[in-house]
């Protein structure tokens, strides 16, 4: 096991297809808003969690960076062109429309709060103004990026709170069962920035600048004739480096054969059994033996339950290798976020326009431009209006006291405004070249610190999170 | 909405830098192995799924064809070798390991089944023999891409089976809930194996030649300052291929204005509120207007219970669309599929090894090889040792009888054996091109067929699955 770590730049995991990473109707909407004219009104998106993944009490953002790239760079390729002429529902769309994607470039502004916040339902992550049609195209790729990202950081949050106790290390470990070989690489960054040292995906490594680690397999233990003969080949190769797998046979004996020839192991993993008295057992022999700095290593089916059991009897594991249920969020694997239009601005010398519809909310006069809050209304899925904020208010001990959820010009004293604009007309805003990933860990580990402690217990949820609507914002409402 | 389709080839899904996609401990093992002069030591590992998700009473192969074009295709390219040469825990390896990687090129032999095939647990999906550094190093990718695209095809294949009765369709809509863009893409294509008829993602289109389909979002809605301006518009874009979605204000006041203003919607689409009395109500309003042939989507937190239940109970809805619960697998996401050394070949020229571990079968002469079964004594997690194959039998009604799990060089009179061989020393076996996504989809149908009512039962697993082991199996277990 290592933990390797090299500095690269981010902004890495743009591919060429990703324009069309999207769901058709994006595209035929864009078509019609061509159509009726309406395509540079200007939009403004937020993008929110209606409701938390269950026994979740707060998220974790993430996603942001593959976003921003994603907005800065997609293009519409001349193969993507012409697959989409070539579609009967394109058919008798004009060039217009082809020619719009040909020249496809994001104009727009983008607010956000950063990767590694604490959040909670109906909080807005992201806030987009932009021209309608450009809005609307990014929708896709912006949602299965955050959603995805911010429902591993969230998992690894809560497994990594659960073995805090002690010196302990998680490691996620998930890359075979994850969705399929982005989703690896993906929950390897968000991980980390849940609070995990590090992975098993070595592109994690190369992309993120994110230590790597390894052990062995059981293949590679039952390659060779002898359990003794694996032990003692891995070793040599890796003298300095090498944990054990010991539970291809029988744990115990293989944990005596490793003493008994006198094999300098960095440490042991334990992949089965019942890792409490395995662990117990296994340190008592090391120790005895004078192998106390030798580390314990456990992992299989491992989750944030049953580690704090493992941790609460105090079990000697030093490092903890989570899979399956870390990269698949296993007991709840979806994240609600959706991305909903919040406002529209009209230019104000037109008469402002009759409406029918209960969508609109309010209205204030900006310099040259009107914006119309909207607000949809299907049961069960109401939005809130307008563009909004998030202010945090912090109590005398530095924790977090409530959140306003508040229009964005709105100002409250002692607040901390969450998002900030990470882009601005389609520019990455000036002297905020996005943080690093190790930045971005110890900033949500310090967020952490905001939470009291039945905030993050693991099963119950509080009834009420501390959010509350600004005053102008429930007489919107 | 429309069903698109068009032919492009296949293997399209590999990218540059898929080698990395891998744990680190493949390579380190890959290092071992190199310096233990065991590199080339033939091995045999089989890629099966010890315990289904919860509920499934079956299993729906996919994901080969990303594996073939991942075995064929992956290279190590400098950008990779740089990177693990600049890692300490490569320090000390010598060139020979990089310059190995460098040249990498599969070279093995694959046995597999056909995807869209109908399996249980304990069956392999994959055998793979070759020299044992490749085998191992493979592992990571062959892993998350089968079990991922198998995950969803199972679940893909419940959804359909419980809208079958009558003429109701399923369309995946969950690019933006799965997780990460590339989970999308490969979601829908699972999907399509599993029997929906298309996807909202406009990249699987492209790549895997599969129908797409698109409605319009609440904001298209929205933006136009009247919900009647919005239909009006995106008809006269789309005059022969419309869903107008209806529920963004009141679900049946926007079916009577689309009545009252004459729209001729190819479809509308209900997407909150009660599904059943919205499309028992809509239905009606629509008919007795002369609407007769105008269609109704659903969608909206589906899944294979809710749909049944709808079908049931009889609701008026020709498609539905499925997100979120299809494309994370929502009620469990994850499938454990391992990938297990079942053999080593060796020159039966030299003596036996003697052996001290419990791994070692019996053994028997090849021409020039003995071949060595393996088989793993983790406490809950044995394997079977030797290599497999699955001999399918049929009752005189043409549905399954039972399955044998034997060795791969064993006979059954009247059976068919389920793996084929693939890839034959590193290249696609002769003649066999592989099939189409359509006809991908067809023959899974046809293995559906095989499957009794009770076996698809959603809610009922079977206690035994029909699987035998043969008797030369069970005397080596």
């Amino acid at each position: 096991m290592n933990g390797e770590e090299r500095e690269t730049s981010s902004l890495k995991t743009y591919t060429d297809d990703n324009a069309l990473s999207t769901d058709l109707y994006q595209l035929t909407m864009a078509a019609a808003y061509l159509e009726a004219g309406q395509a540079d009104k200007k939009a403004i998106f937020e993008m929110f969690i209606r409701k938390f993944p269950r026994n979740r009490s707060y998220l974790v953002a993430a996603g942001l960076e593959q976003v921003i790239s994603f907005l800065l760079n997609m293009k519409f390729n001349d193969n993507h062109i012409s697959y989409l002429e070539s579609l009967e529902i394109f058919k008798r769309i004009s060039d217009n429309f082809f020619e719009y994607l040909r020249k496809f470039k994001f104009t727009g502004t983008v607010w956000a709060v950063p990767e590694g916040t604490v959040l909670f339902p109906n909080e807005p992550l992201i806030r987009i103004e932009a021209p309608i049609i450009e809005a609307q195209i990014i929708e896709t790729y912006l949602l299965s990026m955050i959603n995805f990202q911010s429902l591993i950081a969230t998992k690894a949050s809560r497994i990594v709170n659960a073995a805090a106790r002690g010196k302990r290390f998680i490691i996620e470990f998930g890359s075979r069962r994850a969705h399929g070989p982005e989703a690896a690489l993906l929950a390897a960054r968000a991980s980390f920035i849940g609070g995990c040292i590090g992975t098993s995906n070595i592109l994690a490594g190369l992309k993120f600048s994110i230590p790597i680690f390894g052990t062995m397999a059981h293949s590679f233990v039952m390659s060779f004739d002898r359990e003794e003969e694996a032990f003692e080949q891995y070793i040599k190769t890796f003298p300095s480096n090498s944990f054990l797998l010991v539970d291809t046979y029988d744990t115990l004996t293989a944990v005596n054969k490793i003493i008994e020839m006198g094999l300098n192991a960095s440490g042991i993993r334990l992949d089965s059994g019942d890792l409490y008295s395995l662990s117990t057992d296994a340190r008592r022999l090391l120790d005895s033996a004078g192998y106390t700095s030798t580390k314990i290593m456990a992992s299989g089916n491992l989750n944030e339950h049953v580690i704090r059991d493992l941790v609460n009897k105090d079990a000697p594991i030093d490092y903890f290798g989570v899979g399956t249920e870390l990269s698949t969020s296993r007991d709840d694997p979806a994240m609600d976020g959706v991305y909903k239009l919040v406002a529209v601005k009209v230019q104000s010398s037109l008469p402002s326009p009759r409406s029918s519809t209960k969508a609109e909310g309010d209205s204030c006069d900006g310099e040259k431009e009107k914006i119309l809050y909207k607000m949809k209304a299907s049961t069960g899925r109401k939005t809130l209006p307008g563009p909004k904020q998030v202010y945090r208010l912090l109590d005398g001990d530095g924790r977090l006291k409530s959140d306003i959820l508040a229009l964005e010009d709105e100002y409250f004293e002692n607040s901390i405004p969450l998002q900030k604009k990470v882009v601005d007309n389609g520019r990455l805003v000036h002297n905020n070249s996005l943080p690093s990933i190790k930045e971005i860990q110890m900033y949500h580990l310090k967020q952490m610190s905001l939470l009291r402690a039945e905030s993050k217990e693991l099963d119950s949820i509080p009834e009420k999170f501390p959010v509350i609507f600004s005053d102008r914002l429930q007489s919107l409402l």
